[in-house]
């Protein structure tokens, strides 16, 4: 047998899967699924036109909404429905049209109610475009 | 003649109108100009289906979109081209499919080169939905 | 008989005199209450020599301090033990030996499990120095 | 000769002893210097009983504070004097009488007029305790 990923990781990725099938605006993102891990996300998407600001950059929001997206399935993936209560941004580097950006969200800290993450977003070529913080409540509410 | 806005604000709603007729994402938003000043700013726009995230309720990046575009406003105000540096949203109540939000940008600081603004989003009912911190970098860059 | 707090606001004086008469590090401060209400304190202290930095401006981290002070004395108001989450700090002016600084926490949201701040920090001639956000968690522990 | 340190180390290593040196709050909490490198400063310091807050933990404001200290080294380590704009504090554990603690602090970003630092502090178990992200301000000026 080849190596497999352990059972909750195998749980984490059909939460990932499922609250991402449900996701209307993360849909519109083109948001892909990568690696999924409990407590870990990789996400990536294409910059389109259509995601660009009044500067013919990638606005700051659209780059926020794929990490949160991406934060809110990490934090998700314990099986424990969470909410995010509060999230910092900070802008490294503009993205531009085209680039596909990976975002990528890392557990910190995980306690009973509330758990924190870290996520940075990076293009193709590897430069860190953004980095992202987000702190979550644990509801008592199973996912699946 | 009745009273009118002073000249800065007219030049402020200048460059705003501007800024968002050019800004794709802002228009997929479906953002709406309210009242603009020098260092002042509101939008409104009402949440779409397609805004919604897995839980049902308003995606977090699209409540945070809005604020960081009436932030992006507000600190452009002034007519030197400004750039977001780092943003922290936090979330108190849920946005819910059909409500027509309100977001309200506010400058604390505005000095050389640095601008601070906080903003806060309400429902129609002006329940506070989120705060929003933003802090800007002010290029020389002349936007008009 | 004349105006006089309510029985929550008296008993929130008492929770916030309680725990500020145990602070070593509070007192090393010389934080002196002000105004206190459920939801609600007021602080002030001198700037002193010894809180200075390496650049002869009051340290970022005795003006966080202070906010971070006001900011459990705030939360723990409803007489409910509450622990700092997240805070954020502004700075928007150097803080001078001498000065007097007047810390203000006001709460912006009271949920079961989770409250938030906002602070403001101001000296003697009005000028806003600092702002300070802060996220608490809500145990169900009684202070009293 | 033994492997030493580049030039830019050292001149960075003189100058967080220099501003150490004169920064009469870092003394107070007894931060000891580190490896410090461009860009790159660690610091310890022991909790003391007049660090403490009013539930007996280390009080959150000297924690933030030594944080903010080496966050001040390490975007100072390039020369030119830099200021804190807005910083990011996370609790995750709390520190306790006697814990020996470890400040780091790693840079992140370094534009022209902005860098951004990340900081860990962990006790002498290695548990982390708290998360510390800081933007700061590049000035003209020279330190030495």
């Amino acid at each position: 047998m080849l190596a497999s990923a352990s059972s909750p990781d195998v749980y984490a990725q059909a939460i990932a899967t499922r609250l991402l099938s449900r996701d209307p605006f993360g849909q519109w993102l083109g948001l892909e699924l990568g690696e999924v891990r409990v407590g870990y996300c990789q996400l990536r998407f294409r910059v389109r036109a259509d995601m660009l600001n009044g500067f013919g950059a990638l606005h700051g929001g659209v780059a926020f909404s794929a990490a949160d997206s991406a934060f809110a399935l990490a934090c998700n993936t314990h099986g424990r429905q969470s909410v995010g209560l509060t999230a910092t941004m900070d802008y490294l580097e503009a993205g531009r049209l085209g680039d596909v950006l990976l975002v990528e969200a890392r557990e910190e800290s995980l306690k009973e109610k509330v758990s924190v993450y870290q996520l940075r977003i990076t293009n193709q070529l590897g430069t860190l475009l953004a980095m992202f913080k987000g702190t979550a409540y644990r509801t008592r509410h199973e996912i699946l």
